[in-house]
């Protein structure tokens, strides 16, 4: 696992003075990777790092850097048009290239000077997906999620046996990984009302958010060789905010016997910015498990993973309604949650899938799933938020919701502080739903 | 859809001999597409086409044959390392290709001089996949796999309310995917005993196959543009054997409530060639539905759907165990169905797979779920075949077998034949378990 090294230390200041001021998402301490370009223009998709409000342009910066070594390798990989190939090279040369770009964007640093002309402001800029994501399976680690999902059909029942020893997960759609900002089309599909005769076609009535990280994994494995969970981390890259849109009606229909379908492959939305596991290293959480509750099986189980294997990272769900944003209003907040209270860690996921002997590839993509907490609060979807529909939330002004409506935007939000440590986040995650 | 022409003329003799004998999987009407290239060498992996014994090398062909428009682009297309770039360019493109190497391979055609030197025999070649896979789905189109996999579970209530309205289907892995041929190592992973207490890590005792086509998607959609059933079949390239390996043990603890997972994704065995749906227009059958089934919902329904939309494709399971490979056996065969018995069509699973807006690309693979016809011995997997491990099969030699053992090899073979058409065939898709 990332250990603690120089790059986190909470007193270091960049030559970008907005990193510096205490409330961007972005001081030296994050350095968060990302694809971009210039808005408008046609120039290729580059790699680039977040610094105060600026992007650092990883494709210039290549030009005029001259790192050796690991650091140097990395860079060029960066460069490309996908993050595939820094990705695929492992934690040496990730730790490498951002121990160099915390370097180089210190205060006082010799670079600053080469280094200023390779910095686009962030309002300037469009994003696409970090990477060419082979493969993206989504998880269900929040055992509070699952036990609420699970008491709206089995109110006696809740939790599936197999919950408490199965990391659960299923695999997504990738052709519909969307970048923040793109528009989430209502989707159609076949709607069974209680008490109809039979299914009639019609535009999803019950559209919801599913408030999630997605860990994008770095080196790969052969198939056939799993990844034992005490090396799993050095085969993540990153994390970055997930919203996983879900069409509730079309999923009730739909889901039995092989699970969720069109209900979620429509769209599926990812923040451009991928904080990386080292960054991630000063919020480690020992893995929450209440009593009574087994110990994970020896190929999940760690002394890492029990000690530190979890992340408080601090998340948010906000809804702009129409409304608000006629009236310029921000959105309201209608979660506040954590990752912390995951019931399985990122290691887990990743031995898990592939103690069958699962290839895993670079640039492939981890849901965690719906990251709701142990109270009403932390919920991370309308349909616990509302306790399946039943019971509309208050929204500021006498507006409510039940499920999203057309117009709606939907933002996420995700922050690490800890003592000792900077405040770094994830930026922002945003979808608006339309007709 | 595909309509018949010169090149399904079944009088049609090729100046490749071994093409003429009337045997071949590969005559002159077929004319499948696959990505080749000669073993032990290093050279770059290419397009070819079946033709008897040979592989017509598209790479040395598109340097030989002067093919003027849409049918030099598509040879160009298919000279590269994947067929996505043929896949792309639609039916137009396709069918001109078709008929220029129609001709060219023709008994008497005046190219036989110069194409001669682009062949190799398929002996001396080795496959990669046909295509980079974006996004596989995995649908469930037989009704009788359907029944029988919920018999198992639900004796008085087989069937799912919803499998007759909803072309059920789920996301599958694309890593995995791999070519026939290729070992498949026996998974390990939680197994749940009936009355154990707790789960554990093992090697699957229950390993099973699943007898499907796989369907290579042409021309893509845009995010949000579903494709009308009408021109579903435009958008699809061609069709392949799939041999979906599957963990029974590993299946049912973990399937709930998401779907199948590491029981399916540690390996999916396509055939190398993919049979062009132009190639099978020959082979057309009507919808089946039994008496009192409801009609498809009308964006799922077209009148060419019901008259010609199912295909007759004829499949077989062959079983070999070490003892017949020690003994110079060939496999027995457990199993002989047809694509004709699906429920839902090829046509039907890409309409309501993009219903919702879902984009699918060039390249993208949809299996059709295991076809097991309306009898017992067109059951398309051992679960099936032996009630759920109850009734072991008997095979020659005294041997029987409920689920694979280490060593043993499975093949799955495909051809069509219909009064006034020639006989063609797929090929074979085959895999042997390993420890």
């Amino acid at each position: 696992m990332p250990s603690l090294n120089e790059t986190h230390d909470p007193s270091l200041r960049s030559w970008v003075a907005s990193a510096n001021t205490g409330r961007s998402d972005f001081p030296l301490q994050n350095l968060p990777f990302a694809v971009f370009r210039r808005a408008g223009g046609g120039e290729p998709w580059r790699g680039g790092v977040a610094i105060g409000d600026q992007v650092l342009d990883l494709r210039a910066a290549a030009h005029v850097l001259q790192l050796p070594g690991a650091a140097g390798q990395a860079l060029q990989a960066a460069a490309g048009e996908t993050l595939n190939a820094l990705m695929a090279l492992g934690p040496v040369h990730w730790s490498a290239l951002r121990l160099a770009l915390s370097r180089a964007l210190r205060e006082g640093a010799g670079e600053a000077g080469a280094l200023a002309p390779c910095l686009v402001p962030q309002a300037q800029v469009q994003h696409a997906l970090p990477a060419q994501v082979g493969d993206y399976t989504d998880f269900y680690t929040s055992i509070h999620h699952a036990t609420n999902i699970g008491r709206l059909f089995r109110p006696d029942n809740p939790l599936m046996p197999n919950y408490r020893w199965v990391p659960i997960g299923y695999h997504g759609r990738t052709s519909s990984l969307v970048v923040s900002g793109e528009a989430i089309g209502r989707p159609r599909g076949q709607l069974m009302p209680p008490g109809a005769a039979q299914p009639q076609l019609g535009a999803s009535q019950r559209l919801d958010i599913e408030l999630e990280l997605g860990v994008f994994v770095g080196g790969g494995n052969a198939r056939g060789e799993p990844i034992p969970v005490e090396l799993a981390e050095q085969h993540v890259f990153g994390l970055c905010l997930l919203n996983d849109w879900s069409a509730r009606d079309i999923q009730d229909w739909e889901y039995q016997p092989l699970g969720p379908f069109l209900s979620k492959n429509f769209a599926t939305t990812l923040s451009p910015w991928v904080v990386t596991l080292e960054a991630l290293a000063p919020y480690r959480a020992p893995l929450q498990r209440d009593a009574g509750e087994p110990g994970p099986l020896p190929y999940l189980d760690a002394p890492a993973v029990r000690s530190e294997g979890a992340l408080d990272i601090q998340l948010e769900v906000l809804l702009q309604t129409p409304h608000m944003r006629a009236a310029g209003e921000g959105g309201a907040r209608i979660s506040r949650t954590s990752y912390r209270h995951a019931y399985w860690t990122v290691a887990q996921m990743v031995a898990h899938h592939t103690v069958n002997g699962c290839n895993l590839r670079p640039g492939d993509l981890l849901g965690t799933g719906t990251l709701s907490g142990p109270t009403l609060d932390q919920a991370a979807a309308l349909i616990e938020l509302t306790s399946g529909g039943k019971n509309p939330l208050a929204l500021p002004g006498g507006e409510t919701r039940t499920w999203l409506q057309d117009g709606d935007s939907v933002t996420l939000r995700g922050w690490c502080e800890a003592p000792g440590a900077a405040r770094i986040g994830f930026g922002t995650c945003e979808g608006t739903v339309t007709a």
